[in-house]
């Protein structure tokens, strides 16, 4: 897309880029340009056009469009493709679906300003956030391995995201196992996985995170379990810069992963992060809940637990609920 | 639906129903009934009115509908909520994902008179058929149990569509395990079943089945591996029927399944009709074909399989590929 390899081209250079420059380098029409560069004049970007010297990025809007988030993504494959929405009225996570139905490319990022009808894990609500403080989006991915692989790409997702929210404020939220990232013991992040298969074939999965950014305040219900990197850090953070380093991240650990289709190689730095490691959890099992101390992630994602009898668990999420001694669920 | 109330009053009754009964029994007015059946008649149903003594069914066309199908639906939840296509341009299995994720119930139906873009397993495509030939249709199923027992549903289509065939018909197909029906070892049904899963949760499973039931040819490159109903027995089938028998046996399968959430009440039945028991047969597995003795199916839907060595291995579908002395793959 044009506008989003001016918008590229704009952001890599040091001062001015002529109109001849861009034409020939994105091998484009002068009208082309012009068009682009109105294009994203009109989308919020401050671009200044000097006579003789070109075009200079002056200011860049908080925005998730395809331009923005396009022309920061930098890895291979994931958010190469973009589809962005102002506001959808169901979810990412459903659009992804669509799109992935009608044979979208490993990698496409579905992304939205504002998500109304989100969802959590079993279709629990997600709620939604004014416009311009909250990222929603899902990213379609079509891996080889098999199903019974797939859980452990809500984990790659947490990591991931925890490094992009690094990245951008400085702050490094625990995770929640299994799909949560939280900062003083409030959500910041939820990770919803999706996978549509075939008896032990994966068409696709969707990994679908909502990550809470610029907000500066939540519901009422929602105060005592949810907090905003803008409510931690006291200033506001640009939401595409996030997804793109988020992205790179899960490339990263997802070209890791696929080396030994297991978390060998990541449970250490999953460990490192994780919210209650060594302390006391509640594991909420169908046959009874009970308590033990949580010993970190398995290499196949699952939570080790240590039951006071000294025997180790393995739990599954999904199949349990694990509550630790912090803010919210 | 006032339509399929109509139909199906008319389809039990001995004689005549007069209009009054029929308001009465249904609770709506003469226009409603009046309306009804002259929209039936549109469908083809051709209804005799008599002055004084009222309606009577005389001939009943071979009509994929809503009010066809559900006037000849017995059981407690499977289909007792239908959505008919007289052409779907994408498939029936896509269609009824749709529906799910808006919420449609447990036993949804969605049947295609014609289906443009079916779909067999992991992509490969399911050719189409004239109009009035074939059934395409998806049952939508929202089981509590854990995803790894959802590839079992499956083989209780299998089951199913086997009985509604003989009800109908009085032929009995071999089942080819673990998604095909055969004649005389050509496909006469091909199963389709997705799941829609979170982390350890079944969103929802959708069961697709397609079946040659009119056909009267198949083109050239099909020749050999498929055929029809009426092919095999030299007369039409009334296709309604096929459908409403295959979801009562369904129905039925499904209760016992759920008791034990295997198949150990029903291997014996599945393995009674499974092609090739007993033969040779050759396991496409990732690591290297190798070839066995086909000793029916385990309780868990695995294929068991003895080696000349005479060790048995547990063969999952979907890891393998497995071909016997039948006339497609």
């Amino acid at each position: 897309m044009t506008k989003t390899e001016i918008l590229s081209l704009l952001r890599h250079s040091r001062g001015y880029v002529s109109g001849q420059e861009i034409c020939g380098q994105l091998g484009v029409s002068r009208t082309a340009v012009w068009k682009g560069i109105n294009s994203l004049k009109e989308e919020g970007y401050q671009i200044e056009a000097v006579q003789n010297r070109g075009y200079r990025l002056e200011e860049i809007p908080d925005v998730l469009t395809e331009a923005e988030i396009g022309s920061l993504v930098t890895g291979e494959w994931a958010g190469r493709n973009v589809e962005a929405h102002p506001r959808i009225t169901y979810s990412t996570n459903l659009r992804a679906r669509q799109l992935a139905d009608a044979g979208a490319p490993h990698g496409t990022l579905v992304a939205a300003d504002v998500q109304e009808g989100g969802k959590g894990r079993r279709g629990r609500a997600w709620a939604a956030s004014p416009p311009g403080t909250s990222i929603a989006m899902s990213l379609i991915l079509r891996p080889r391995f098999t199903p019974v692989k797939a859980p452990m790409l809500t984990l790659l997702a947490a990591l991931a995201v925890r490094d992009g929210v690094e990245q951008v404020s400085g702050l490094r939220p625990a995770i929640k196992w299994p799909n949560d990232l939280a900062l003083n013991r409030k959500k910041i992040c939820g990770i919803l996985t999706e996978m549509i298969l075939e008896a032990e074939y994966i068409q696709y999965v969707v990994v679908g995170i909502g990550v809470n950014v610029n907000q500066t305040e939540f519901p009422e219900e929602l105060r005592e379990k949810a907090t905003s990197l803008r409510m931690e850090a006291g200033r506001n953070f640009h939401r595409a810069e996030l997804v793109a380093r988020s992205l790179a991240a899960f490339e990263h650990y997802y070209g890791i992963f696929l080396k030994t289709e297991d978390l060998s190689e990541l449970q250490e730095e999953y460990n490192r992060s994780l919210a209650g490691l060594g302390g006391p959890v509640r594991v909420l099992a169908p046959g009874g809940d009970w308590e033990g101390t949580s010993l970190g992630i398995h290499a196949d994602g699952s939570l080790l637990v240590r039951r006071p009898s000294g025997q180790v668990e393995a739990v599954d999420a999904g199949e349990v609920s694990v509550r630790g001694l912090y803010g919210y669920v």
